[in-house]
């Protein structure tokens, strides 16, 4: 990793403020390139999406992009026609302000649903406030985040070039197929062909991974924008891609809503990685197994219910090995059973817990990334909110 | 319903004691009738399931059983070789001190997943007591409980006969196909032929609707002894099996871990029953709904995601109306914003919750039930149990 001054790709600028949805923190953020860039993002698969999702397909369709323009504290989902309205308003404005075509820009907002966005204050706010992009893209990462801790930025050299990550998110988090908000800029020249498949390899491989609570957003984007200005190979470009996307994923579970630990869920030899995947999907949703880990419980028992119930999985429960870390504490011969106090000792001592399942059936490994089930958590959510 | 001593179905009697098990409460509970009866039991599809599974499908195939024999306290899951011996050790002596071939009878086992049956205390306590049995099924009824907080039966007239239903049940509760431990006698007369389709229409639409917190038992059993000393049309008998089983249901929800509401989520005009249940059953297990409802907060904002988030679900969020009890809260013209201070009294108020999604898409309805998700479920859950 790179200092903080060195770590933007060419030709990429910044914007994040205060413009009236939220009471006094940032809520409007811009991401700005130099010209049109080769673009490519997935989206939520909640049917119930918010208005910019439909909007950003449209725009991102071409594989072009130029900008990114993102709201937050009202996500503008279930808000009708008057919503999308709302907006192309929001889009309009920008568009003329940068000169830049609208369909090149990507909005998405996030935070409650189902309010409207506060259009006037929006509206007052663009047409008294000049624009002024800047290299701070940590006012853009502040400016996107609702009940996320902290900004969560990563960022790698690659080729001749850099990429950047920013994303935010920490709770209504078990992305499908695309996840909460994050941008990926590079200035590294990927052609408009390899740049979709690009972002799908490291998108299910990171943030297609992690669940915070099994529940859907309706506004998950990410999108990646490459301004072309150096080059690298493509190999070493997934690589770093992969990496970036990865760690940005982290930093998602590890700002999870009320959480005290990180679950590192390895199931091994799977009949494919599909199942494998949903094993251990199966495990880290599980609130049984997710108040266990909270508990400093090593009860491997709530693991193997996990694992059983989990839809269409193949496996013999007489074969299965389950271990915490270094620890086996569940195989055919039970003489692990002394292993338990040391166990509970690696969970109170680790925040980083690390669970491998063995299914001994077939031959593929996957890890998904979870978190445990806190009072906080249900405060969190449980507070008074509408 | 009728008086406690009326209640119980010609030709069975009862048992329920401490054999060893737990520390100090009942933990040993048989169910014993006075001829072999025809049966049919529904089973945990959780492919790690306790042992007591696969013996009691193999002794219920021929559709007869005699007895039910239950062990609480420790599941015998996960046990292999010596587990499924400790269960054969348990119904030798229960078959030769009452007289009652093996295979017909029932066993379960419920509790902690893992530890071995203490066999040698039981064995010692079957050869040092008689069995004697009587009509105190509250007995029966102590003696199969885990973490319930109370006993739960049913009871009801139907033709000459009555149907006498006890169930445990208030934790790792989402039954798929069958569910927790649920017995239900009756001494109507039912065919071989009729007994499991009956059973399992009137499971369907009452444990199979229910979901504490997603996660399905490894030692669901639910079984219907029918002893043929009375008649009642088969149409009145299904109807009053139907309402035994679903109060028996409402009953698990009722003393589900930590939970303040119970919530009936109705999906309205989807376009198949299973797809309505699919959406009900996103919305009741769904953390950030279940924590809302525990906070009495209106949050129809979250009802939309996790129906978004439905898998396989046909629907055009334009169309969908949401409604509290009486009151609308989310429709296309979005007029009923103003009942939100009424709908949060409606929950701060009832204990029992009606919520209404209306897909406006099909023909077909379903109700599921479910809880909120307390702090108190984080403790009950969370305590060192290993």
């Amino acid at each position: 990793m790179i200092g903080m001054d060195e770590k933007i790709p060419e030709g990429f600028k910044f914007y994040g403020t205060h413009a009236g949805i939220k009471k006094k923190r940032k809520d409007f953020g811009l991401i700005v390139a130099d010209h049109v860039c080769h673009a490519a993002a997935v989206f939520t698969k909640n049917t119930f999406c918010g208005e910019c999702i439909p909007i950003g397909k449209e725009h991102v369709k071409n594989g072009e992009l130029q900008a990114v323009v993102v709201t937050s504290g009202v996500a503008n989902v279930a808000t009708g026609k008057e919503g999308r309205e709302n907006e192309f308003q929001i889009l309009d404005k920008i568009s003329s302000k940068l000169a830049i075509a609208q369909e090149n820009i990507l909005p998405s907002s996030t935070g409650v649903i189902g309010p409207q966005l506060p259009i006037e204050k929006i509206n007052t706010f663009l047409e008294t406030h000049s624009l002024e992009l800047t290299e701070n893209y940590e006012d853009f990462a502040e400016a996107i985040l609702t009940t996320d801790q902290r900004i969560k930025v990563q960022s790698l050299e690659v080729g001749e070039g850099k990429i950047l990550g920013i994303v935010k998110g920490s709770g209504m988090i078990e992305p499908n197929m695309a996840t909460m908000l994050a941008y990926i800029l590079t200035d590294i020249k990927i052609s408009k062909e390899d740049i979709y498949p690009m972002l799908k390899i490291a998108v299910d491989q990171s943030f297609n991974t992690i669940s915070i609570d099994s529940d859907t957003s309706t506004s998950d984007t990410v999108a990646l924008l490459a301004s072309g200005h150096k080059t690298a190979s493509m190999e070493e470009l997934q690589i770093a891609l992969n990496q970036v996307c990865h760690a940005l994923a982290l930093d998602v579970v590890k700002d999870a809503e009320g959480a005290t630990k990180t679950m590192f869920v390895t199931v091994k030899n799977a009949m494919s990685q599909e199942q494998a995947k949903n094993a251990g999907k199966s495990i880290i949703n599980s609130p049984l197994v997710k108040t266990a880990l909270f508990g400093h419980d090593p009860n491997w028992g709530r693991i193997a219910m996990a694992l059983g119930k989990t839809d269409g999985l193949i496996f013999d429960p007489n074969r299965v090995e389950i271990s915490y870390g270094e620890y086996p504490i569940f195989s055919e011969n039970h003489e692990e059973l002394q292993n338990i106090e040391q166990i509970a000792s690696y969970i109170q001592e680790n925040e980083d817990i690390y669970l491998t399942v063995d299914l001994h059936q077939g031959t593929q490994d996957f890890q998904v990334i979870g978190c445990d089930l806190s009072y906080e958590y249900v405060k969190i959510n449980s507070d008074y909110s509408t």
